[in-house]
């Protein structure tokens, strides 16, 4: 399913954008945003196809369609150990979509959240068109958490903490002692707890993925639950995810903000299909997915770590890879330049507008691609970097 | 194309939501949102399956793919009259969020924007979510436009004058004298001009569709156009518009507005697919579809029209019939319940939060289905009310 012929670069080349093959000049490998080159489960397809061909592609209820929700509810009670109810979840336009409706449903101008450092730019840039404050907590890659520095992060007007589990871009995948931890702190403090789980089927043996909800009915009731499709399935195209709540007032606030029942805003009927499809018919093809990018994880990072000036710990989930390029003495702008100038193969800088200021000093690549592609895309890295430390 | 057992009535009510098959009791028929009982284009739903089948649904651009944006643009130069660049359009989530997009770009707290009354409630709610206020003007249904009383409404702080064209629910179509008379108003107190235009496929002859930026260069500037594919090919829910500007000051404005650049919204590409099959291969089956609509619409008024105490004007376009019931003696919501409990027939009645104060005393049916079904429909409305009055 995975090998290197699977990869299509001529419809790669018409169809990926966001930073990837549509964008970049013809002989660049982008390794970019996290977006597979792999192509999708078959069944995904065939349901899109099946759904498409009876030609009534009418309204969908604003909650979502009911084969979605249960989809949803049945894979977070069997594969996450967490019950939501259909009727306390609904999907989303995305999850990107999905943590900025959380975020204008509970923060209000002047408010404070916690976010990680470094981490996704979607949870400040959320948080900050909202009118409320970004508060980084530093989690460096292969740094312990340390919970004191967060609870005196703290304030009155913290109303929110926001997990990414696994965190793009260090690929660190939290413990349930940490998680409990958390738990505690915003138990304590009486805080919403955002957690976003886009990244959750990408964990790498022997770690294993815990949902902060799981934990205990408390923090259940505190959290909401949010993921998409883009990371484990390919369908950042179709525009799909969810969010998932414990709490009556919670989903109540959740829909009002999405103005799904308005038709303002809401999830396309076809991207409901091909996620319920996902969900039900597709997890032999996630395990192939997550064995094939176990060995590419592999073979990024020992490349990595084979050339001088670069360190990179290994991603416990995600597939991505975030290298510490401090020891060449560029910067990571300046590398990143002179990949894509010279190697012809894109990263993404460890700017602080991607990830906060705890990227600085680092690039992070996308592994998610052939064994071809990816050998190719490190022996040019490799060449270029080696005299540059 | 739109013969009666073309209708599949056991996938309507597994699909067709917003107050439609899947949500009204057994053996009632709606005639609610304006959502086509009829299946849509074969093209259609072979472009989506052919894209899905090459299993890449990967990130689109953030301005849309260039397939649809091309698309979307020699279509309002061949059929609108109208040049808009590609670059300067851009696909979104439904006209809905177009029209709520619109208004939070271009109105502030404490603003005034015009809207017809009756219109659709997106219009007001959109303003009104933003924190700006709808100033109604009334164009009651077989009323002539009142300029004067237009301009008496305008006020120092009245920003944007919102068109709907083909006005649901009246189904009035504008002349091109009353266009020009709007841009004049919007000129003299300098208003953005909102035109809605997502009914502009549906205009019966001998009427005929003007787009109000194809007037003269200095109204195409200040106008954005907003279109959508639910109303002409059933794609509802597929969620896809376009916004559409010369200006492109205020294309800026609406994609920063929008949220697309950061992923937190954006268009899903399979809607993108449907709808670029749709401007490119479909205008046979529009037509058919259009002459469908125009036999039902005679069928549907004449219907309203032989009951005592019901009047009816014909519209000139949109496939829903606005009747004014004030002559039975009933109320919309009354004359509305007794057709939803004894004739089995859902209607929208004309409440304020619908379509303003000027839908009072009408009820809005949508006729867009099959001839027995509207048949059927028309019988038992016909025999429901004929002693009301």
């Amino acid at each position: 399913m995975f090998e290197n012929n699977t990869v299509d670069l001529g419809i790669l080349k018409r169809r990926a954008y966001n930073l990837r093959w549509a964008v970049v000049p013809e002989g660049v490998i982008p390794l970019t945003a996290a977006d597979p080159d792999l192509p999708g489960a078959p069944e995904i397809a065939e349901a899109i196809s099946n759904f498409a061909r009876d030609r009534y592609l009418c309204y969908g209820p604003p909650e979502g369609l009911p084969a979605f929700k249960e989809a949803m509810a049945a894979f977070y009670e069997r594969e996450r150990n967490t019950q939501y109810s259909p009727a306390l979840l609904f999907p989303v336009d995305s999850a990107a979509s999905g943590i900025y409706f959380t975020c204008k449903a509970f923060l209000d101008a002047g408010d404070e959240a916690i976010i990680f450092d470094p981490v996704d730019f979607l949870f400040r840039y959320s948080i900050e068109t909202v009118g409320a404050t970004a508060v980084p907590f530093a989690i460096p890659a292969g740094a312990a958490v340390n919970m004191d520095r967060l609870e005196n992060l703290i304030t009155s007007k913290t109303k929110m903490l926001c997990l990414c589990n696994p965190l793009n871009p260090t690929g660190k995948v939290f413990t349930k002692e940490e998680l409990r931890a958390f738990a505690a702190i915003a138990d304590k403090h009486d805080l919403i707890i955002l957690s976003d789980e886009i990244w959750s089927d990408i964990v790498y043996a022997p770690h294993v993925y815990t949902s902060i909800a799981s934990l205990d009915e408390a923090t259940r009731q505190r959290t909401i639950t949010i993921t998409g499709f883009s990371k484990s399935y390919g369908l950042a195209g179709c525009r799909i995810g969810a969010v998932m709540t414990a709490n009556e007032q919670h989903f109540e606030r959740l829909m009002a903000t999405s103005l799904h029942r308005s038709t303002i805003h809401g999830a396309n009927v076809l991207g409901q299909v091909a996620a319920t499809a996902a969900l039900t018919q597709c997890g032999y093809w996630l395990d192939g997915f997550r064995q094939h990018l176990h060995r590419m994880r592999d073979i990024c990072v020992e490349g990595l770590n084979s050339i001088e000036g670069v360190n990179c710990i290994a991603p416990e989930g995600c597939y991505v890879a975030f290298a510490d390029i401090r020891d060449t003495g560029l910067s990571s702008q300046q590398v990143a330049d002179r990949l894509m100038a010279d190697a012809k193969v894109a990263v993404v800088p460890g700017l602080k507008q991607w990830f906060g200021e705890g990227a600085t000093g680092y690039i992070r690549l996308s592994f998610a691609t052939s064994e071809a592609i990816l050998t190719t895309a490190m022996h040019r890295i490799k060449n270029n970097l080696k005299g540059a430390s």
